[in-house]
């Protein structure tokens, strides 16, 4: 492999459902432990073998999953990218309130990672090849600058496997709107379950790959809330929004039955959404 | 609350899979560390407070789940139940194989537990309430038999939570035969989803809840052949191959396709199946 990107026919987009406040929070609750688990037993073993762990952080976005993971390298370091400088800037300042030292971050394309090959011990996407229109293209890439014997961790969701209760017909509208949108985007519905079939047509041995699921539940008043208000925030601006809009999705009165129909199931006290995400931990031959 | 159950108008069923040798196979795969993470921190707990504990599981079945609980009380007892006297057989012989002394087998219906009011610490069932009718008045007979501040913890499938990879139409159309016949057996399609729901409706207050989602994910070469095999044995003979053609779910040729999609799975390094579960640990007032 050679430090320039494999050459591909595939259309490439980018991340397409902006950084609008409500996109932001609804991120912003995520950290190690409640969505790399599948990648902390295998990075704390990495660290006893070599505390020094250098560790990347593909499509980082605002950074909490990156700040929360380099708690996990002492004596390593972790650099984090994502295509929006203006993201990265909300992700220092969320490193530096924290009083994390050890990560840096950096604006880069994660189709061109601008790093040599075999310079990280551990590289990791959490949500990022979803939302792209050549996830094998990126997947390359990541295994790159990946050294030999090192790991590549991705957790992606997999749209279709949503599950709310109660479920009214607006809830599961929205969800359709949802899946459209991030098709409209040039992103993947079905991510979560074809990580598998990515790593290997990347180039990996099955035997060089550990599979998971991982789920997020929210159900607790607290958890309702924090997805209902981020879903919400993202029918009322932003681009989820407008996308729905511009190609006919959706319209307003459709938008608004949705906005209702989140503010009631926050409001309920059995409802609970279900969400799985597939996992891969690869092993670089 | 009285040891005598609560009448309802609820029609009642019982378990509908049947016990041939595929489906026993199948369920023999589970084990407390593949089938119960979810609650084995609350037994550590427990076990730490009170060596002596007492644990109700309810629908063992072949009892790999329970013998493998049992060992998390070293000394405390594990009492398991079935509806089935003759799968309970099947469960002792692999307790006494396996060394298991802690535990012993009754049949019973969970419906009508036959212990006392408050006589256990912890109870659980796994995969049980998702094949009856009436699964609030199971759980509110879980809930007489725990004793005040004791456990009960359920997990239960949510079967429209399954996604497999290659997606075949064979593949799909096996996908809703096992959901009709989960529903042609008076069984429950959703139950996973629903369980935060059904423990408020059994009398719980949400603050004593708490709820999470668990995955089994099958793409090694050797979880395919367990899960592809046991699926082929269910089509083949068996309960679920019986109701499909008696109902006129499927027909001999589509059952036909369906294995040959089956054993295609098995082979392809690329494919694998994710399914979701509903959990839910109850504290009882």
């Amino acid at each position: 492999m050679s430090t320039t990107t494999t050459t591909t026919t595939t259309p490439r987009n980018t991340y397409g459902l902006g950084y609008e406040a409500s996109q932001v929070q609804h991120h912003e609750w995520r950290t190690a432990e409640n969505s790399t688990a599948y990648l902390l037993p295998h990075l704390r073993r990495a660290v006893e073998q070599n505390p020094g762990l250098r560790v990347l952080d593909v499509g980082a976005g605002s950074g909490t999953i990156s700040a929360s993971l380099a708690a996990y390298l002492p004596e390593g370091e972790l650099v984090a990218t994502d295509i929006s400088e203006a993201i990265l800037e909300r992700a220092r300042a969320h490193a530096a309130a924290r009083g994390v030292r050890n990560v840096t971050f950096r604006a880069a394309d994660a189709y061109a990672l601008p790093f040599a090959d075999a310079s990280f011990d551990v590289v990791h996407a959490h949500q990022v090849l979803c939302h792209l229109s050549a996830p094998v293209d990126a997947l390359r890439e990541m295994l790159r600058v990946t050294r030999p014997g090192g790991l590549v961790a991705v957790r992606e969701s997999d749209m279709r496997m949503w599950c709310f209760w109660p479920e009214t017909p607006a809830l599961e509208r929205f969800h359709r709107l949802a899946v459209d949108v991030m098709l409209a985007n040039g992103g993947q519905d079905k991510g979560g379950r074809q990580l598998v079939s990515w790593v290997l047509d990347a180039g990996v041995k099955r035997d060089d790959v550990e599979a998971s699921f991982g789920t997020w539940c929210y159900s607790t008043p607290e958890d309702r809330r924090a997805w209902g208000e981020a879903m919400i925030g993202r029918l009322k601006e932003g681009r989820m929004r407008s996308k729905a809009l511009e190609t006919g999705l959706a319209t307003e009165e459709e938008i608004e039955e949705m906005v209702k129909a989140w503010e009631e199931w926050i409001r309920t006290d059995s409802a609970t959404l279900g969400i799985m995400n597939g996992e891969v931990v690869v092993k670089k031959a």
